[in-house]
């Protein structure tokens, strides 16, 4: 098994705001994250897949094919846009976490079964996010 | 003289419109930037100060009072806010271009005189400005 | 589970000596490390926690929380100080090694049960460390 | 456990071709990196090894001769050099991932039974490899 | 006056060589990099510009074009490409230094006169090349 | 006029304290930097040399040279050591400036007259300074 790492960078904004709570709840849970104007960040995006390394091309992925579903499930839908505009972000904040979570549910179905690792997720440089998937029994 | 250059990042949003323009034209020009939800950045902003070195604390300037300047002046406003909502850039766009010379201006006015050299502006990993005032002769 | 991982910065001193050596031996073992005078690092610290997403905030942790207790436990005491001087260091080494045990064990007692996944400490460009605890089977 | 991670650097050529696959083939997997000329990385390497933290000296492993090591089985064989000039490639593309498994194989052999826990490899500022060696369950 | 800088990065192959000299100069001139089968490196190439900042557009220049330009004169040309195979380094060693000129030649003619600022160039982590064009005078 | 900068590492104490002053005065002006026991950081060191580029090299300088001058002038003085028993500090407090201007003057009398063209150091994440020499008029 080798693991490949794939980086992509996005540019989006979002605020967090939770409609079920009270305006001072939300300010007090979200603090400066909750200015409705939003704001926003450069996303690093690390896409971790496993494999077994191909004799013929010495490779665990067609990383070409990689690039284009990373490119076609997740930086067009989110590069440049306002996450909280994203109906798949309804009902949630637009947190890290959920960010991280949502990036694996639309790779997942894209790419071979068993084949998709972790999402990788750096906020800001002092906040890096990660999921590995439901089973996802981590790591370090 | 020394010069010594503090750093500081801020998160944004902003995108570009220049309601003078037509629609197709903000569109043809700006492009994705152009998307009125906005997007964002981690902006990193850098801020240069020159001076003769005091023989007593050999610093060229008081990094503590430079540090609470840029925090008053430019990080409380800008952090987590809306680039676009602020009322300096009101017929201006939000581009790195005009957000440099804003802050230099900001700056300028706080410190002693003669002693910021220029205002550096990391908007994403790949774009970085610069601008060292009116009479700023670069530099390379 | 999502795992959110959040780096703080200090600098401190610190120089190899084992007293139960011979200053010929702890020259042997620690070459350049053994100089009593010491030398610093800039430390990055990474602090990596795990959780399920809570519905109500999109978060694994109180983010705010974390911050405080990083610094009252951890930055506070090394930040800007000499680490053979800290009374945890008594008997020990202040290697990269002993220092992320050390920071495990101060912040596992003081966030929730189970929620601290991983310690990771940057010592220089080159050099980086990591701890998940005595149970912590890692991980790679 | 605790686990060190420890850099290097290599600058090195190569480019990919199976001998087993038509030209058209070669290019229409390998495209850009099929060309013959050759291209370039600067390849960041990381050893990761695991180990109980020795009592007398506070460390995982011998640094110093981990570096030597490094610096004899890998280093002295691949820094500016083409990498499909090395018999190891004899048969097999230089991809990231058939470098870190031999890299691994190189080291593995070389090291203390057991501490060798990860080879990491950073190709280019978007592409990242990882073994844990055959019987390495992961990680994430 | 504002300088925007826009990087790339392209992935090549060369090695150093003087036909005019001897083997024996070239190995002691070119040491390591004088290894005919070649080396590589990732490099990342910096483009500044500068202008004054268009009223309308709040920039000093046409981002996508210059991304344009940069594309078909120097990436297209070098990426994943062997340096010494090109035409323009006949007669001429494939330095940092000849690189950052030639790029400075290429891009000079290709955008509007008087607006291309500085070349920079990073070779590896620890060597960096900048040219400001026959005129420059520099900067720091 | 090409310009190569050349990076190195070294990891090394310090604290301010001025003789001169009361310890009152000391702790307002120094604060935390003021702790007796020293704290320490990885200092990265910018060394930019000028020159004409060498038609039969294509280099500016003997970067071989160049390494060994900067090792045995600057790396084997200060790197794993306490700035403040350094004898050159007599009198100065181990600042960033005062750092920048004793090895421009280290380095200046030791390389060929007029390349040096400036000194810079990385000390912590955010702080960074420049030296271009007693007649260096910037740049920026």
């Amino acid at each position: 098994m080798v693991y490949l790492t794939r980086k992509a960078e996005f540019a989006a904004s979002h605020y967090y705001h939770n409609p079920d709570l009270t305006p001072e709840e939300n300010q007090r849970i979200f603090g400066k994250c909750n200015n409705p104007n939003g704001h926003g960040h450069n996303y690093t995006l690390e896409v971790t897949m496993r494999g077994e390394v191909a004799p013929d091309t010495g490779m665990v992925t067609d990383l070409d094919r990689l690039d284009r579903t990373v490119e076609e499930r997740v930086l067009r839908r989110f590069d440049h846009q306002h996450l909280n505009f994203d109906e798949a972000f309804a009902g949630k904040t637009t947190t890290g976490e959920n960010v991280v979570v949502l990036v694996w549910d639309l790779l997942e179905k894209a790419v071979p079964a068993g084949i998709l690792q972790k999402i990788g997720l750096v906020e800001t440089r002092d906040n890096y996010f990660e999921y590995a998937g439901p089973k996802g029994e981590r790591v370090a």
